[in-house]
């Protein structure tokens, strides 16, 4: 990876959804210099129902990719799309690809409408209601713990421009006074649908002096650092919520993924310096941290004040906002900033070398975990 | 390739998508016996708007992939998950992929409504016009030669139980006839939108030994017989009617495509024994005798009566009607049985060797060209 950007999330706009891809492809191209003429592959991550969406936005960002098609899983679209984007370049069909996650607020990802075997919980704050409650009862954790997390990450979106609760703050009481949406999950445990995009630009490693040198330094806005994806994983252990509450306890969808990916990456959880956790509600980051192996299962509680591990600079999705398609690219974009040194705006205990990124879909019925090293 | 089965293509019916793409997916894993333990990625191509559909129906196939999402670029969606599939595959990252391409016949696909700059060019019919007008005109090919190609084709769906036109017969009289929708093109020469699905089972080439090991033959109704992706090329040159219009006659995205798969496969056109072409409408496949470089530019109407080279056998898209998603796995399920000799009902001059994919997206603004051996 040598640049990614994410535009401004916000609440829906009349902005269509082909400008608000180019609000961040448009500036990653400008500040890369990247050559439009050498990239081989549009991907985009979408869950809009717009038609030929990938080749659309390619003629109007300016590229004549070989491959471009739209990629869509829900809310771990993103890094299917980057996954994909990296076999293409891995099997030797591409040399670079450009990565456009974009969402307008309307998105139909919002409800997962198609799927009657869901039953009555085709909204996903109804499973992330049994989760909290499972977490709380089989295992102790407290309303405090699980709340800490919210206050932890709107207080990290301050320091993020793009990020849609960038202008408010929570403390703990307010999080544990506020509305009860679904017993026992707040309104302030939530994040929000909303809109935005994020671009990225993907290389075979080995090429990255090649391109470097087709790039003159008076084209960039930025020095390029190269970020390598080292790990993969990814698992889908079904669709249904009837499924995945016996799963995501036992070896759920996201475990089996960082197994995977620490097993490619050849590195154990101890060495991670920063994470991206899907944080969607507040349950799911204490679930993250057990099953990207940062603790045991059970223990997610007792990790929410440690300061071994960066997690969610960015705010994570409570304070950024989710836009559905998006938000594994701009995890993705965050590791590659932090790893690239380019939010010199945080401070943080070491300079990192190894970040994850950890991506859920439909109550963690598929998972996605990459490992980045910069 | 090791699999491959298309399902009846139909009117639309009150089948719900997910059950279609079963119709195809159930039928491939029964007559392969292949373990769905074994199948690492389930990718899906439609222009449906059902969300997380391919983690669904890899569901209630029973299959647990690594590797799951959808992937939509209009009438070229189901090349681009073979090419997909492929590149998770030659990358490492996975052995097998289950590939399924299904359709209602009400899908979004069938108009391009979101892309303003086609302005009144919206609907297929008036590109398909365009290009049968100016291929005429400036080449001088003739009513006769380009209505010629439905003939051939509702004649070859006869013998293909599969096809919506298997019952019926045109001669060229009637294709001449038939009324005129958008001048000079008639209904005879136009495909009809209409629901199925198409499945394949993709492997690594170098693994067929160890994947036949894991079957027992009595699990079996077919023989294992391998056929090989031995060129892949795609071009995506634009995205609007207003580019493709002078694009097409010039080196359009299917010519770069087939550049691009004959030079990854290290053979020139006259080795191809089978083709696949991408028939929309009559003058499409006119069209890709030239692209794919079986005659010179212009030439396209002399080649419609030859018999060098065996085209659309199994109806093409005007015989077999057209799943916009379903139709690039269609065409290589086609292509995979004559190189595996499973169509004993179709007499060909020789046994083939070499078979082509074409498959055009959006008025030819991108392509695909896929070369197989077998």
């Amino acid at each position: 990876m040598i640049g990614g950007v994410t535009s401004e999330f916000r609440k829906g706009t009349d902005i269509d959804i082909v400008h608000i891809a180019l609000e961040s492809a448009l500036k990653l191209l400008k500040d890369t210099g990247f050559p439009r003429n050498l990239i081989d592959a549009v991907i985009v991550s979408s869950c809009s129902t717009d038609q030929y969406l990938s080749s659309v936005i390619a003629e109007i960002v300016g590229v004549t990719p070989k491959i471009s098609h739209r990629i869509d899983n829900l809310c771990n679209s993103g890094t299917n799309a980057i996954i994909s984007a990296f076999s293409y370049i891995a099997s030797g069909l591409c040399d670079s690809a450009l990565i456009i996650g974009v969402e307008k607020s309307n998105t139909l990802g919002k409800i997962f409408s198609n799927d009657y075997s869901r039953g009555q919980y085709n909204l996903p704050i109804f499973w992330g209601s049994i989760f909290k409650k499972i977490h709380m009862k089989r295992y102790g954790s407290t309303e405090e713990q699980i709340c800490q997390i919210p206050v932890n990450n709107y207080l990290k979106a301050k320091k993020n421009k793009n990020a849609i609760n960038r202008s408010n703050s929570v403390n703990l009481e307010q999080v544990l006074n506020s509305r009860v949406l679904v017993e026992p999950l707040k309104l302030l445990e939530c994040c929000s649908i909303c809109e935005g995009s994020s671009s990225i630009l993907l290389i075979a490693d080995e090429k990255f002096s090649f391109f470097k040198s087709q790039i003159t330094s008076n084209k960039r806005n930025c020095e390029l650092i190269p970020v390598s994806i080292k790990g993969i994983g990814q698992q889908t252990n079904c669709a249904s919520f009837s499924n995945a509450i016996t799963d995501i306890f036992a070896e759920g969808s996201a475990r089996m993924a960082a197994q995977q990916a620490y097993k490619m990456a050849r590195i154990s959880p101890k060495e991670v310096d920063i994470a991206e956790i899907h944080d969607a509600f507040s349950i799911l980051e204490i679930l993250g941290y057990e099953d990207l192996g940062f603790v045991n299962k059970g223990e997610g509680g007792t990790f929410v004040n440690q300061n071994q591990i960066s997690i969610n600079l960015r705010g994570g999705i409570i304070g950024c906002g989710h836009p559905i398609g998006v938000t594994g690219i701009a995890q993705a974009v965050e590791i590659f900033e932090q790893l690239g040194r380019k939010r010199p705006n945080l401070k943080l205990n070491k300079s990192p070398h190894i970040g994850v990124v950890h991506n859920l879909a439909a109550a963690g019925t598929s998972g996605t975990v990459l490992i980045m090293e910069g």
